[in-house]
């Protein structure tokens, strides 16, 4: 028997209320960003900050960048797993990457406090991605 | 200052040998598959097997199964991170999905001992990822 407060999607999985999508990722320290790569889908962990309830995060030059400079669809993604207990739940984001450009956003973004774990290389460009779609699926526990 | 074994990436990441990104997969339960759903990135948590030097997963009726019918390109990642050291790493296989529908084959595969954390519905095709590429990286601790 399975017991649920919350809708079932196709695959079974709890629908999580877009609220909590949004508190996950105000908790979240990093996730996964999916894009376009010359054609084929690429996947790099990156570490964000939420600003309002877009995902802003810094970038160097490279694969990231390009993405955002061309307004890119992108797929932005955090979970979490109980292994012990076969659990998991994860939150999708989909939306555009943009290039933060104006001064006055970056200096604000500057206080987020939002720092890469990686820093031998300086991340000086910021890059927000415009949330049009945030969705959320658990695993339901059997009882 | 910073040191390292390994070869660096120009984000400064150093660079995980095959061997030990193959080892990573084999150790992980679960990862992040991407691939294009009607034009656009996505990103799905997924339980995978190894069979060989390949990934391989169940999934139902779906976007990931239509994505493995046409032979999409995809990208598959899996990563660890220690909030605390600030440290961090990932696995990123890029290749094509195929399903697996030769019987003798998914015999075989059913033998492997890969089941979904989320069985709520029967996942009773096999997707294998042909892994053109396999490549890791992880954040050079500074010391």
């Amino acid at each position: 028997m399975t017991t649920s407060a919350l809708p079932i999607d196709h695959s079974g999985l709890e629908m999580i209320p877009m609220v909590d999508c949004l508190n996950r990722l105000r908790s979240a320290r990093m996730g996964r960003l999916a894009f376009f790569s010359d054609g084929y889908p690429m996947i790099l962990p990156i570490n964000h900050g939420m600003d309002g309830d877009s995902i802003v995060f810094r970038t160097a030059q490279g694969s990231k960048l390009a993405a955002a400079e061309n307004e890119m669809p992108v797929a932005y993604e955090i979970d979490g797993t109980d292994v012990d207990r076969r659990a998991g739940w994860s939150v999708l984001v989909r939306g555009e990457a943009r290039t933060v450009d104006n001064p006055g956003e970056v200096d604000r973004l500057n206080r987020l406090g939002v720092w890469p774990f990686a820093d031998a290389v300086e991340r000086t460009h910021w890059v927000r991605i415009s949330t049009s779609e945030i969705t959320g699926r658990k695993i339901v526990l059997r009882r």
